[in-house]
């Protein structure tokens, strides 16, 4: 067993993994057509901005995969985490990483993941 | 024991009933400062304005007790009910409803109560 | 126009529709398998149970629903609308009123219905 | 610029961080009080308990804390960030984080952190 010291990297990560939990689970279920997926993409990437150390956020939902799941009778649908395309850029200290949401096919999976992660000179 | 036949403005009632415990489960918690806040009203507004029966919605987010909630390290907060003043007219039938929410300083709660109803001729 | 005083039977219906959309948009989202599920049955029903105005209430989620959408990588999935089967009994002044909230296949809704309404003696 | 590789450790924490957020925004504004508390917490627990990657969870609802918002005119509160103390072990490959949340008076806020990682052999 070897303990480390916990590093900006770490706090990074970790940072990022709790924006994609919160966005998820804050706001799908909310009820959405295609009159009003722009001002409800807004108000996530707008919301989940105000939490610490995010740098850079963008939100996308999927227009044809939303249209696909208009067809009850009462013509919209809730927010599903299918949908969402999520691009989160983090910054702690020293440390900058970037981690998306995406659907992912094969898996039938809303597939969270780190991107990309950097080291800056601070 | 009376057993009476369902009508429109029961439904309309009911209805009226289900956006705003939507509305407040759906959306408090979502993180918001004073640069964001119109952005989530405007979401929320347009969010519970697609479901069956809504006519009308106006969505109000309370900037002086959103101000005094901002005093945490991070200078955000999350949405409370008690920040919400909602009122949602909706029709079903020959029926129209107004409802709304909004926070009761006597009872220290976010009240939800039925404003006015009518018959309109169809 | 015909505006009508609000009685006990508006405020039943009205507050009954409230705990369905709060019940619906607070706990869909929820991650739940086969060997889960019980106990979020049992949290969603005493949760909405202190709500005002509740005399009763039973909640069931769907285990064939839930196991036909335990199929990704992960063995898990969210709680959805469609899997669950709810009813409520609330009591108002000298109305009281069950509500109900069921998949309907037909629409591919999960319906919310006034069930039945009666007065009391009191 | 020093672009890295993600190691079992990043992903690790990146898994945790999204654990935390995913409770805290799915379970936050739960109707609760002090007899629903426990089958509340359970159901919290178990929940999160069936996401990947998770090898321990522990959830606890601060009692005290609770109690003294049921003032209101109803009996019952929400669930609130500043109540909950969690723990969660997360194991990615060969490394294993522990990860919390609890209340920080200080900042007055519902504070998440790395607690201990290790590295295990495999």
């Amino acid at each position: 067993m070897v303990q480390k010291k916990v590093t900006d990297r770490d706090n990074a990560l970790f940072e990022a993994g709790i924006k994609l939990g919160a966005l998820y689970h804050q706001f799908t279920g909310s009820p959405v057509n295609l009159n009003t997926v722009s001002s409800l993409e807004q108000a996530i990437q707008e919301s989940i901005s105000v939490q610490p150390y995010v740098e850079e956020i963008s939100v996308k939902i999927d227009r044809d995969m939303l249209k696909s799941k208009l067809s009850n009778k009462f013509g919209y649908s809730e927010l599903q985490g299918l949908m969402l395309k999520v691009k989160i850029t983090v910054k702690y200290g020293s440390s900058k990483v970037k981690v998306g949401m995406e659907y992912n096919p094969d898996l039938n999976y809303p597939l969270m993941r780190i991107i990309e992660t950097e080291e800056i000179n601070v």
